[in-house]
């Protein structure tokens, strides 16, 4: 099928010179290679580099002068302050954004809607296909092998190659300091059954995931949110004083690219993190389903890596950076290792084989890593470019958040902005958006929302970021 | 591969046989067709014959006589009675069994050994291969599809084809009606949670599997069980003066053939029970697990079926009959759909999407039929086989289950045997056996055991059976 591989070049190019124009490799103003000398360079035809071009005209980040070429376009000349962090009273909650959630979760099922809403990558991104490929293989080869019980804590070799990548912990954890989960969902519920019981204050970031605030909420626990700075994660000085006025059963917290603000603690702050909770020998939960998703040099360092006393439990999945319907994540439970362990069992007894078969394979192979380069760089520029049609389009005083990695924009709106309002209206222009009440126990970011960078640029969200600010203004 | 094929066939002519045998097609004394006779019926070679009748006559079921030909043996003339229904105080417990089931489930490790233990059935008996060249095909085709989340209720074409086999509930219940679930286990879990909390107390039949026993427990709830005779189940009477003696959160009841009895309750006692507690409008947990390995002509009805006002969670899984490893069950929860759907969502998420696609496909092609009734009729044999092995090598006065289908026997040993005794020195000597204690809160059922009947009979498990027997009389 050359046409489909003709398509898959043009894409990539197009890929790498946003990725490119997006990290100033090409400035404002600055020509582009023509597309002869493109195609030359590369040695593929002039028509798919002049389909990379159009491609890339389309979402605005290049434009033909007659007669001259391509130029990088100016997208925007503002620059949008970030959201400050948070103010909100210290105090422990329910979670009422239940219905909230509801449906926001339904309007992900809406046909052809632009998806700026869920925290679900788009497949076309992810490396589906070639797990599939693997899967397939195995399956084929195995005979009856993935048809048994994968027992608790699940699949060695899977284990062995989660275990491996952990070089920042010193090889300080083996393949048996960990359980394998269904998702990070089923790890983070696991956890809190094994360090907290029904009536528990819980630590949380401020905002924070709702699917986050959904488990403390469902197992019977209360929420204490601490505000979280959008770059620079949680605030140590409000947390140690919420945790000298209120008894807290444990934290679940997001050290590294928390949803929905991207920030990451400093290793300092991680550091004094872990040295309040162990004072107090009270647990962290630390969620790092998003910790691979980094745009600096390097992976950032987690609290568990500082962890020499087993208080903290790690999460973590491939579901934002493989395939989510795999439904394979793990935890490193420390000292509550036994404990969740047993949770496991009682709570779905195994996880399924074949998915765990097919990505410890993916590991022990490499695709892993090439493919966790990829998504990164992609993850990036739709992030950064997304900004950037924020910035041109969006009221005057809109803030918006500068993530260190993940895929998600945090927006605060300009005060008189309902983003329940704006949520309606989208949804009838067939945008989904994630409106800011779901990310807190409080009344809280009435005039925030997340975007999701997930999905391949298209001009489409183009446009919908577009009428997403016409309606913004429209509110205001 | 002709070897593999030819002994194929051999497996399957003797698994035929065997089953005619304890059907009392052939009777004991009774010569069977020669060799010569049956390679001309079947069109295959002597050779094949040959080995399938050296293959029954290892299992003890043939012998052959000098110039004359195969004959019927006789295993055994003994004729075993049942246990009785047991006699239990009634009150609400917890389950101190952890220990012993950690031992347990540790056993099942063992390399080599003989397992009578583990509710596992083997994988050259499931349609595994059949599924796995299913899954293969999916994964080869669907490019991307099966990467992504299912959200719950879970994969559509699934819950279609799971409806579809609900006749006995004439259609009455719809896909909309039912979840997908990681296994039975985690459908239990669920259904607890949907209608009771910690502190509750739910009514279990006796003996009831380990399995149930700590999903009550770990739920922080009280177990209350009630004696259940091992061909009738749970005992109505005792049943409704629980009710009215204690406060009951739920009950969670195996009606259809339940672990370890192998029981089956009479349909006017379904009835009885479900207006029992429809009058005091108590949920009923129906597992479900074990429904389809019936040994009669039609699948037995169950509760759900007769409820009309929602009040029965009925769950169920493929995990006794497809594949344990895909860790898919379904759960039709009733009047408490929407709880029990929102909780799925905070505990896994959602079930492995592949897993889901690749079993709607193998039910929708009628896989699913053909291989059930294979399988039923395997484990009626094996189950049969065994129980004569039982009656010829154990002592005198052993009691023995005739369950009405799935693969267990339930034995009621001589009063001094201990069976905890026995689990020990059968290990010794690579044999695993579940003993009585594990299906009970109660300091109960210490003289008796669980033997799976699950794998493809062997001579090795007819020595596993003459060394139980010898060990039972040595702790005499």
């Amino acid at each position: 099928m050359p046409i489909k591989v003709e398509k898959y070049i043009y894409e990539d190019i197009a890929d790498k010179l946003a990725n490119q124009i997006t990290k100033g490799v090409y400035k404002v103003g600055e020509q582009i290679p023509s597309v002869r000398k493109l195609s030359q360079d590369l040695g593929i035809s002039t028509k798919t580099v002049e389909q990379s071009y159009i491609f890339l005209e389309g979402l605005g980040l290049i434009e033909a002068k007659p007669q001259k070429g391509y130029y990088v376009r100016n997208i925007t000349s503002k620059i949008l302050c970030e959201p400050e962090k948070p103010e909100i009273e210290i105090s422990a909650n329910s979670y009422s954004g239940e219905e909230l959630v509801g449906e926001f979760v339904k309007s992900a099922k809406i046909p052809d809607a632009v998806l700026l809403g869920l925290a679900v990558p788009s497949n076309e991104i992810l490396p589906g296909k070639k797990l599939n490929q693997i899967l397939a293989r195995i399956c084929k080869d195995s005979d009856t092998k993935g048809i048994g019980y994968e027992f608790p804590p699940g699949n060695y070799d899977l284990r062995q190659q989660i275990a491996k990548r952990s070089i920042e912990w010193k090889e300080s954890l083996s393949p048996d300091d960990m359980i394998i989960t269904n998702g990070t969902t089923e790890g983070l519920m696991l956890a809190l059954q094994s360090v907290a019981k029904s009536g528990d204050c819980i630590i949380t970031e401020s905002p924070t995931s709702f699917g986050i605030l959904q488990v403390i909420d469902n197992l019977g626990m209360k929420t204490i949110e601490i505000p979280t700075h959008p770059r620079s994660g949680i605030d140590i000085t409000v947390l140690r004083s919420a945790l000298n006025s209120h008894k807290v059963g444990a934290a679940i917290l997001c050290p590294n690219i928390s949803n929905p603000l991207g920030s990451i603690m400093p290793d300092e702050s991680k550091i004094e993190l872990y040295k309040m909770f162990l004072k107090k020998e009270i647990p962290i939960i630390e969620d790092d389903v998003y910790g691979e998703l980094y745009f600096s040099s390097a992976k950032p360092k987690s609290v568990k890596a500082y962890d020499e006393k087993g208080i903290v439990i790690y999460c973590s999945s491939f579901s934002k950076t493989i395939a989510p319907g795999y439904r394979i994540g793990w935890m490193y439970p420390g000292r509550y290792f036994k404990k969740a362990n047993k949770l496991k069992i009682f709570t779905s007894y195994a996880s399924a084989t074949l998915p765990q078969m097919a990505i410890a394979e993916f590991l022990r192979t490499g695709g892993y890593d090439r493919s966790l380069r990829e998504l990164r760089k992609k993850y990036e520029s739709q992030t950064s470019i997304i900004s950037r049609y924020v910035s041109e389009y969006f009221p005057e005083d809109t803030k918006l958040s500068k993530p260190q990695g993940g895929f998600f924009l945090w927006i605060e709106l300009p005060r008189k902005v309902s983003s329940l309002e704006l949520q309606k209206l989208a949804l009838k222009k067939k945008i989904t958006i994630a409106p800011g009440p779901l990310f807190s126990t409080h009344i809280n970011y009435l005039n925030y929302i997340r975007l999701s960078c997930g999905f391949p640029l298209t001009p489409e969200i183009k446009d919908a970021i577009r009428t997403l600010g016409l309606l913004c203004k429209s509110l205001m």
